[in-house]
């Protein structure tokens, strides 16, 4: 049995390629690539899992899904990609009422993750040290309405962290061993500390600052994704491929 | 500030190769390798984050984890690794409250991972054709206090789905295909399915089955994950790593 | 010590992109790209090693190697990538003085690779059914002065392979499966059967047909190249990378 | 037509697990695993490509190719495998007739390679260090017959190379950086330094040493192999896969 939108929903417009556009129907107006200016309003009484037309261009009305928040965040700094936020989630032990730190907030993309996962009786911090940063995501999570969950904090993680016994610090700065102390301190007993880092060097000089504190289960790893081409005349890994994003390092506290 | 275990904690003793045994302190005896019979109870009133020796063996004593959870879940069938259960939380939209069926349960490996993220609010139905299957799987989840968000039914998934409008269908069978009609019929509008596979030729015959309803987003890819070893003279990749686990196909219901 | 060009000499430029330019000293013109026409003698008398100006580009200027010549190749057809080709070369045992058959020519830059390490004691026959392909080919091997070691015929090898003891034969072509059987009769005993194909069902049909015949040794791989980048702010591994060229197969012939 | 073992042959044994070894029908005696003292003057009459008894055990016998020569090799220390060493003749420009130094000689693995493709026109120098390492790998090579192409020198190449106008120079030893100087001075103009190091940290101080000199193409990549497993229940990549053996980098010697 089918449902209908209903003024107030939160609605996915899906696009033949993949593109996903999240709009709120209690909106008079707004405006996506290729349409322009829409009215979301107009969309209240039409059948999910049916397509749309709005111009010339058709739309899959669908309710709103993470991976449709992460395909219709608007990017201004580098994201962290799915492949490592899905490792984030489960080697942080990131489950429904959690209290996480995140340090920076970039575009939000990791941000949205932790919010949908930890759901609304958990609490994601987001330091960042620009304006800019934090005030571009928090419109990618306004949209997607898990604002609410976030506390944002134009702040250097690096000079400390105000909050305690949190349930996990994710690092995604460029001196990540910088901010191991602060993070040891802030993290409860059990709590996860998880470093994003690109360069070995990184990795290297955190790794260090990490074995400085007590904390136990140190290690590094990293992912790497390849989608298969499934076609008529054959299957074969995709020619196309990510050759790295960067290294995930995680680590537990526990006490001397 | 640290706490101390409490009567009716659930504990994990962590040891110096990160083996996990997850200790109920209600219970009046359990054992575990290496250190045989041992009264949980006498967890009651230690340190979280500090060691505890038993025998000649030294454990962490901390709060339960999700990784605890996998690393201390007995296995009898192959299971589904934490790579590719990550991999299926976020492009499955998995989040607290969802409702997901799998099949098969297996040793209740990603049934632990599932059930953990869409915690008390959500439910897991899982279903099995072996009931020695669903028995082992069943003892892991009460173990880690998961059972009560997870049904389990002996039941051949490619005969059909008794629940309708769920979150996510995923599919770890040898012959996916010949539930994916049933998959399509029992999902949400707008709900995913997943299908875990080792071999191309379950792929192409999943892809073709999934083709023949109205699905989109219809994505195969494999992840990879390789260790970095971190040592005093110097950083490199691991020799050891898993060449391969299986292959996950995701597909998305949309409407005629 | 260093020499100088000498008239009769074969010529490599090579551009501040890594790009490879040859030209033969005893050609009165040639042009190539962001330069064009040029007097290949005007480069007799220059010392190899150092830099040479021509319009406003500079090269170095180098006697030939291996990678210039492939860096040179002008293409056509899809080329066997070094990384696959070193392979074939060492798998197949392809070492001085030996006949080898492949099909098809493509733009010819398998048949340099093999021309280059079997030298002028050895012999590589080349097929393809395209006359087109087998004149550009030509003109590239005639470029690197390689052409006296290759035969080329406007053939078919699906429809039989003229030549006898051969020590390896390698099928680049759609379906290899269909010139097993000749290849077979082709080889010398102990030679190598290769096949190149980017699809597993190509790879399945392949080995099929393989196990048809007395080979052993049968062995599917593929092979991944990851550039590392090196720079003073830190190392990491490319984001640039090939996902997929071809598998390559093996066998070697032996008798019942 | 088939040919027959004549005395002065150097045989191949296969057997069914594709283990190789190599016998010289001019001894009277040798012996190996699985079957112990043998004479291989007794193979002398045997048909190439068919099987031979020898106790219970049963033996391909065959011209005696590359491959064969690596799986016969005696491990003393740590070898560079095929992938790496297919890698390091082509981006090396290794043909026939060209003079190359390696360092150190290790098992005699790699210079089996290069002794194979530079043959009997060719010329390979190997420093060791020790003494043991250079008597174990001549007798690998001698078996072979591989020895008349290769000189040996127990000496440290960080102290110094007594060749000039070498074609390439191959270090694999700890510490690389400390023979870059030594090896631009021995190579000719247009000639390749490749370096072979399991650390990030090797390749940062050797990839710093090299640019001390006047390179160009410097470049370092890793490389990864896959098997595939090809059944008739279906086809998937092989579980058993090989993390990393070391990076590769390769420069090419011009003048200021």
């Amino acid at each position: 049995m089918s449902t209908k939108v209903t003024q107030g929903d939160l609605v996915s417009l899906i696009d033949e390629n993949e593109n996903a556009y999240i709009l709120d129907t209690t909106a008079q107006t707004d405006h996506f690539k290729g349409v322009g200016v829409f009215s979301p309003q107009s969309l209240v009484g039409l059948e999910y899992g049916k397509t749309f037309t709005v111009g010339n261009k058709e739309f899959y009305v669908l309710p709103v899904s993470l991976p449709d928040c992460l395909r219709s965040l608007k990017r201004k700094a580098q994201i962290i990609l799915p492949k490592d936020a899905a490792d984030i989630i489960l080697h942080c032990s990131i489950t429904p009422g959690k209290k996480i730190l995140e340090a920076g907030i970039g575009s939000g993309s990791l941000t949205t993750v932790l919010a949908s996962i930890v759901g609304h009786e958990g609490k994601v911090i987001s330091y960042d040290l620009r304006e800019d940063f934090i005030k571009h995501a928090v419109k990618n999570l306004k949209r997607t309405h898990l604002d609410p969950v976030v506390t944002t904090k134009e702040k250097d993680v690096t000079q400390g962290i105000d909050e305690k016994d949190l349930d996990a610090v994710i690092l995604d700065i460029p001196n990540p061993w910088d901010a191991v102390g602060h993070a040891y301190n802030a993290l409860a007993v059990g709590g996860y500390l998880c470093t994003y880092s690109p360069l070995i060097s990184q990795v290297e000089k955190t790794v260090e600052a990490i074995q400085q504190h007590p904390f136990i289960g140190i290690r590094t790893f990293e992912s790497l994704e390849r989608d298969i081409v499934v076609k008529k005349q054959g299957t074969r890994p995709s020619f196309s491929m990510l050759g790295h994003s960067g290294y995930l390092t995680f680590a537990r506290k526990v006490l001397k």
